[in-house]
């Protein structure tokens, strides 16, 4: 499909072979300094470029990374891409981007994608590939490609992970609104099998059982991260003999949802009802009851990302094993959450 | 750097030419059956792959299409790339998105980056390129890979777009304010070296002149698309000896601001002061005080932009020059700038 010039082109204009105008190209000592010249005038007029990939190929480093994303539309995730653009875009590496819209398929194409783009690199964070498809991401462990998870990762050997402590966020969040009074928290919980729902998951019964407060299955609803469900919650939550006093939502829109469904109840937050949310969207700030929520630091979870991988490639990190960063989370407490 | 099993290795272990092997593995006629055989099997069990962009490089053909935008973390990018994917994946194209972040330089790199990554088409909505680099446009153009422009154009020989008719926008957008009684509308323009911004701003002025209002400069503030420049934006406008009594935001992000410095002020919206922004990002929907804005249709710009491509590359378009599609903008009118 290309029309562009090629060495058989540049060997036909001189009358010699496609083979000498390989290696005067790529500087072969075999060829005389007068070739040399003769030919690298030509390609220039022609205006012959030598094929960066071509060049990968043969090299093994094309100085791109990718980068795999459930979406890339949250305030998160894009964050976490402008951190390892940060990082990664003085050291030389184009970042590409992908996402998979949690869809497992998506997640195995985008890494075969990326590894015929001839990445130097991968740094992903994964939707809820089963474990029988585990040979994917070993692939690319095969290879010798860096791998590093961020956020969402698995237990795969020798990939290197950046997480922040889901746990801790979690236990915070429910200590603080035991601390505001609220004795009956409900939760909106994420997709279990996925590690960091269930780390937070663990952090909210923790924080309840170590103040002697029984789980209430009731209480806890698995929703998607949207707005629509967040309001679904609530009526599910307001119907209940013995309905709760405060929501922990793992997703700021399900929060946001919630909190409109409570105005309309004219439920009053944060005197009568408490709401935290988790991602610290832009949003959650600009609200006129702004919205209490766990910033995860996504910009330095970039970073960070991006340095794991520059150390393996630079082979500062000598290691075959991978690297375990964990960060920690910051609680905003905003409006939303604050009685006292 | 990579360790995968190469055609050299197949040799060796069946002791005949690394030529043999690649002809038995491309199906060359001159393999014999027995030998094909041998070398397929020898292939498969030392986990031979071949590189799909090895392939590639040969048919032309990567089944990659490249998107290229300012920044992903904006709603209406992120829904256009939604567009493309839901359009381009049930045809077997894989989307790999660069961000430039308006910064021309990156432009240049992303361009590179994703003809070296053999796509088959790009995607892209231009920042502010100078003329001077049209050659790397160009260029794309030459290799005849088709390029669409969607959102930001430039106008260039052979590339097809996809835009809304952001004059019309501008100009129904000052009609309504000034039909609801605003009769001295400040406008928040982005930067007019960009056709879209050149556009909404004849729209804007053609209606007040068609409305006996004159042009105030005044009025006239150029501000990045960020929640900051609206509140500076509304400090200097409040100011005036004649302050306006409503304001026409090319940005829903400044129209945030502009409503929230506003309020601090106590002036009242939409009673005293009308408010509309542009690009229907999720919040404008979500405030207390719903935010009137422009929806640009996102989607159907990017599952319209693919559709341009997938014509130009299945040749059903077999016009050599580019196509224009302009799609029709939809005002979204809200509580900030409803008095009647």
């Amino acid at each position: 499909m290309t029309e562009k010039t090629t060495i058989y082109d540049i060997a036909k204009e001189l009358n010699i072979t496609a083979a000498t105008v390989s290696r005067a190209l790529n500087n072969n000592p075999k060829i005389s300094q007068s070739t040399r010249k003769l030919v690298l005038e030509t390609a220039n007029r022609m205006n012959y470029k030598q094929n960066r990939l071509a060049l990968a190929l043969r090299s093994g480093k094309s100085n791109n990374v990718g980068v795999i994303v459930p979406r890339i539309n949250t305030n998160f995730f894009a964050s976490v891409i402008r951190g390892i653009e940060e990082s990664l875009h003085p050291e030389g590496y184009q970042v590409i981007i992908c996402q998979t819209h949690e869809n497992e398929n998506r997640e195995i194409e985008n890494i075969n994608t990326l590894l015929n783009a001839q990445v130097d690199g991968i740094l992903m964070s994964i939707s809820n590939l089963p474990d029988e498809n585990n040979h994917y991401i070993e692939r690319v462990v095969q290879k010798n490609i860096p791998l590093v998870f961020f956020d969402r990762k698995k237990e795969i050997k020798h990939v290197s992970s950046v997480t922040i402590d889901d746990y801790q966020a979690s236990y915070q969040t429910t200590q603080h609104l035991l601390e505001q009074g609220c004795d009956k928290i409900a939760y909106f919980s994420g997709d279990r099998s996925l590690e960091i729902y269930e780390d937070r998951y663990r952090g909210y019964e923790k924080a309840l059982l170590d103040n002697n407060i029984p789980i209430n299955k009731d209480y806890i609803i698995t929703i998607k991260s949207n707005v629509v469900e967040g309001r679904e919650a609530v009526e599910k939550l307001l119907a209940l003999d013995n309905p709760p006093n405060a929501i922990f939502s793992t997703s700021d829109f399900a929060a946001l949802g919630a909190i409109q469904k409570l105005k309309e109840h004219d439920i009053k937050i944060p005197e009568d009802f408490c709401v935290f949310g988790f991602g610290n969207e832009p949003f959650t700030k600009f609200m006129e009851l702004s919205i209490s929520t766990v910033d995860q630091s996504p910009v330095e979870m970039g970073k960070m990302a991006a340095q794991v991988f520059l150390d393996k490639i630079n082979n500062v990190d000598k290691k075959k094993s991978g690297k375990t960063v964990v960060l920690m989370p910051k609680l905003l407490i905003r409006q939303s959450s604050t009685r006292i």
